[in-house]
């Protein structure tokens, strides 16, 4: 039996790998499962997945997690430090999709014990890029990609040499707001921005999709995660999702990887790899779907792409401060303190701070710099929203 | 340095090819090089790519060829003879690019010989597919595609496990007369028929497009040269002929070959492969060409279609009835002797009457057997022709 963790189960991703799972339990050792606030369906997902230990990330909720699994014999914990202790016990595979920074500290542990991590926090590498892949190799741990897009590379890349690879496109649907008229855009309301035409995710991704900042961290993770430079890296607006990455070799051929948009393809073949296995996806039907569509994404309308460029550039610590930049001013968005377009205005003036005062994107790549940096960040998007107001 | 030897040299794929070569001749060393009536251009191949032989396939010519090789130091031969001699000439890689039947012979010849045979000559596998699969077996060969769609296939399956496939899709542009009426096209003239929307090919094979029985021979290549069994294979009418081949597996995922429609992505693969290599072709831009169309393909429109599973299913020589009855219809359809539509008409005729007389079909497969059935497939359609205008 595989020993397999999976941290963020009660999210989307989490929540469709334990579907996968559950089609072939016994081909599973749950050795821990790990959530957020939602704790009746991490205790019924222990409970029937027998797992070793169950964490909630939030300490005030131990009580109700404990008496959720009361008789069941799962072991419970909670908080930050509980989540890096469930990701030290040995697991052959490990699903790491806590939405956020919060991924990081994590994903790095079970990396340091060898695991095979496959990775939808695509924070763990927009962050932390460098430390990851240098963790990963020290402990001959590998990564697998669980975003569609970068699977979708993953995929196009099998049996193929990287020397070879010309150039990488990924695909993004355009979001809520691809036909908007840029004028109307700062007026975007949070109810507008939660809808996503294609793909069916939790309420911040969704956003990040209409603001494309989900594309732009896609961008800095394809650099990271394949070592390809910046001019590399292709966008390409797709408004069906069926196309989900694409890649160019130095003969001019195209490898693109379809399939209907069920996040089951990628998170299916993280599972699996190396081999294929059957899935229970919608089969492709090229001629049903008639067309598929292929737009040059407009920099003014997703500000996040050329913001991405800017970081990949910058280099070092700079993809923490833009994560975490992101994260806080959704957050302020999601609160309704800030408009839609004010999102990307905040992350620019915090990129500009940081390149402002000296040494600090430059600073060594380590667990606590990356923390301090996400802290600061953070906090001087507080500053923008406050001065803003004020 | 490899030896290299190209058989239908003069023809649009042995142009490419030599394309190719010229632009590094030094890693070559050119064995053979045959053609057709096209004496002027074999000879200046030949001499300027300081060929072993040059083989003209017509032995009239052969005159003309000694005197245009003439103090080049070319050994010149004529006939089918001379060309499976040119083929047992011992080469790296051989690319069969003769149109029609004739390309079988000499094919088999360089198998036999362990030469990589670089496969555009789809009536070999149509025609042969288990007696050339098997001599490739035999003498420790390879067959490698070269036609855009089986070449994108090959590409799609590296690294793959066939068994993990679940079908094949193959691209058709749709010919000259996909937007045409039903109505019309019994009234469809040999000018009409061979101007082809995307492709640049040879007049044979541009009607070939109009009528999709290119398409059809494509098919059933497809399960000889994959071993897949027909149900596994579709085709999809694909206008803009940049998506040239597809391949779903168990998992659902779909890996897809695009490119330029240009000949020398699938010439240039089999000539480098394993690797890939810079090749001078057109990089795709997807959101500069918009969009990508997929259409259900009309068995009414392209009955040749459903004669292709037809053979499929039948088996033994049936391939070789096929493709004979086809070329024949297609010299009358030429010749002005019948229209359009009663080239499929000719061919389900013949078929039937091969199905009536008992064990033609299923004579064991060998040359000797293969070149009587294309002889009397020949007679048969004249026949009907000639019933016809009767």
């Amino acid at each position: 039996m595989r020993k397999i963790s999976i941290f963020g189960a009660t999210g989307s991703i989490g929540q469709n790998t334990i579907d996968l799972i559950n089609r072939n339990p016994e081909a599973y050792d749950i050795v821990a499962l790990t959530g957020g606030a939602n704790i009746e369906r991490l205790a019924q997902d222990a409970r029937r997945l027998n797992a070793g230990i169950a964490v909630t990330a939030h300490e005030d909720k131990l009580d109700d997690l404990r008496a959720a699994l009361d008789g069941s014999g799962v072991e419970v914990a909670a908080g930050a430090t509980a989540l890096i202790e469930a990701a030290a016990r040995k697991s052959d595979w490990v699903m790491s999709a806590i939405v956020g920074a919060a991924g990081l500290p994590p994903g790095l542990e079970a990396l340091k014990q060898g695991a095979t991590l496959a990775l939808a926090n695509k924070e763990t590498l927009v962050c932390a890029g460098s430390l990851v892949m240098q963790t990963a190799q020290n402990h001959n741990a590998r990564l697998l990609p669980v975003d569609s897009e970068h699977s979708a590379v993953f995929q196009a890349l099998v049996g193929e040499d990287m020397a070879t690879v010309e150039r990488i496109v990924i695909t993004a649907s355009g979001g809520a707001f691809r036909d908007w008229p840029i004028a109307d855009l700062a007026g975007a309301t949070v109810e507008q921005a939660s809808s996503h035409p294609n793909w069916n995710m939790g309420q911040r991704i969704t956003i990040d999709s209409a603001s494309m900042f989900n594309k732009a961290l896609e961008v800095i993770e394809t650099k990271e995660f394949f070592g390809v430079s910046p001019d590399q890296i292709e966008v390409v607006v797709h408004p069906e999702s069926i196309v989900h990455a694409l890649v160019g070799f130095d003969d001019g051929a195209v490898m693109a990887h379809m399939g209907a948009p069920d996040m089951r393809h990628a998170i299916g073949y993280a599972l699996h790899w190396p081999d294929r296995r059957h899935l229970p996806v919608d089969r492709l039907n090229l001629a049903k779907l008639g067309q598929l569509r292929f737009i040059e994404p407009d920099e003014t309308r997703y500000p996040a792409l050329s913001l991405a460029r800017q970081v990949m550039e910058r280099g070092g610590l700079a993809g923490a401060v833009f994560n975490a930049a992101k994260e806080r001013a959704l957050d302020h968005f999601i609160a309704r303190h800030i408009g839609f377009l004010a999102m990307a205005d905040m992350v620019a003036a915090v990129l500009d701070r940081f390149d402002a005062e000296n040494g600090l994107i430059d600073a060594p790549m380590t667990l606590d710099n990356i923390q301090q940096t996400d802290h600061l960040a953070r906090k001087w998007v507080d500053e923008a929203v406050t001065q803003r107001a004020g």
